[in-house]
């Protein structure tokens, strides 16, 4: 491999369609003419195909629920997914390292943004998350959700080899994390009640006298995992165990040691973790 | 104080203005009646007016650089400004905690966003930087950066006492941090160099074989730092790091040493750091 482009791809417009995959991979929109994901499990997927492949996957225009590679026939899991697949991993990969994804959908693709034949280029979008379930057909499936990029994403290759120069006026949106704290009276006394100490680690972050520290979700908000903005589902922790927490690094039992990891969470007499919470958690997000 | 209202208030809507400062602390949209900055150095500060009160202002609109509060005489600095200024240091509690600030802007405010006459209530914003320079009259002056805010943001008081219910179905708008990934080629490099290693603790945070770091900036991108988004501006750090970086709780000395904290920052041989860039940080993010 080497090199894999990702980003948007000159003289090709989101809306732009085209006849069969062959078309799509002379555009240099998605290579691989059968597979759905453009897979690299060292440089990260460039690229998605949704061909009505998968009975899971949920497409919500802005918001897609992708099902990975795998145990798939005629559009049937057969067998469970893994995440070492080099798709999936590639998925992953680029989640991680927040790297754009061109989403294609095919005319087979059942969802009211599919083209009436042929295969639309959709756009850019971003892997927010990963978590696994038992997918319509019973067997295990990996899943992401893919989120719209509003803003123009830079053109650039994966596999520099070397430090590129860079820019000497980049402007904010060359930003590599943007990080939007967003606070809710629930969080703030969670946080308070712990003085802003991580429950994992016992680190505050203090800055000039006043504390930061994240609240996290136990059982993620928002589809399809529908976790509560509740206290017994939320978390005071660092940056850090933060996302190790939502990319699931570690769990929790429901004895509060650490699943998957050593260690134990601190847990204040006034606040209590929920049991079904933390084994959802277990066993979607934080995945072997 | 014990109580204070952050968000929206019911009944007024972003354009509204009013005749006087009266008026505004009637609608209860900003209280004090003299005050630029709705001051609270435990809660927080809920909301300011611009009034062309500070000559180093910088209202581009959706983002403004605003000066913190005091030393101020008839829109002359006299003075140096504190972090510890209940108005500063409530602005920064705002920051760090991610609570709205209500914005208005008055007629004697120089910028194309202010109204005609009276003071206009512009909407929610966010603080999410804040940063120290030597002003146009030559005294050291807190510097706020605020971004509105396009979602709604419910209304809540900063003293609740005890935990809230919370909500069993928030939907993702409920998230506390959101952190969005958009990696470029130069940090992905940077990232590879270090084995994606927080260059201060040598952490690693592995996902399923893959890893996730963080690229931060000495000098910051964007207005008014216009920092550079080249590979002697640009570190791999831990996401906790990352924060303390950017919200100056440690510099770094030409030596490499770490400035405010003990410790040293471990540079690669292949790469070094811009000492103009590390004395900017130190003097400007990383204050007292």
């Amino acid at each position: 491999m080497g090199n894999r482009h990702f980003g948007e791809v000159i003289g090709v417009k989101e809306g732009d369609v085209f006849a069969d995959r062959q078309a799509l991979h002379d555009a240099g929109v998605h290579l691989p003419t059968v597979a759905g994901i453009d897979g690299d499990s060292k440089l990260g997927s460039s690229s998605i195909v949704l061909n009505g492949g998968y009975v899971d996957d949920l497409d919500l225009g802005e918001e897609i629920i992708y099902t990975g590679h795998g145990g798939n026939k005629d559009g049937k899991q057969v067998a469970h997914q893994s995440w070492d697949d080099f798709g999936n991993k590639g998925l992953l990969i680029s989640e991680l390292q927040g790297l754009p994804v061109r989403v294609t959908r095919g005319a087979k693709h059942k969802s009211p943004f599919s083209p009436a034949s042929g295969y639309q280029y959709a756009g850019l979008y971003r892997v927010t998350d990963h978590f696994e379930e038992v997918g319509k057909n019973g067997f295990n499936i990996c899943r992401f959700r893919l989120e719209k990029i509003d803003t123009p994403t830079s053109l650039f290759t994966g596999n520099v080899g070397s430090l590129p120069a860079g820019k000497a006026a980049p402007g904010r949106t060359s930003s590599t994390v943007i990080r939007v704290v967003r606070d809710t009276a629930l969080s703030r006394e969670i946080k308070k009640l712990y003085g802003y100490k991580c429950q994992v680690c016992g680190v505050a972050i203090e800055v000039k006298g006043v504390f930061y520290a994240e609240g996290a979700h136990i059982k993620p908000l928002g589809k399809p995992h529908n976790g509560a903005d509740q206290p017994d589902n939320l978390l005071c922790l660092c940056p850090n165990h933060h996302v190790m927490l939502d990319k699931g690094v570690f769990g929790i039992n429901d004895d509060y040691t650490l699943y998957r990891m050593s260690g134990k969470i601190k847990v204040h007499a006034k606040h209590s973790l929920n049991k079904a919470h933390l084994k959802y958690h277990r066993e979607h997000i934080c995945i072997k």
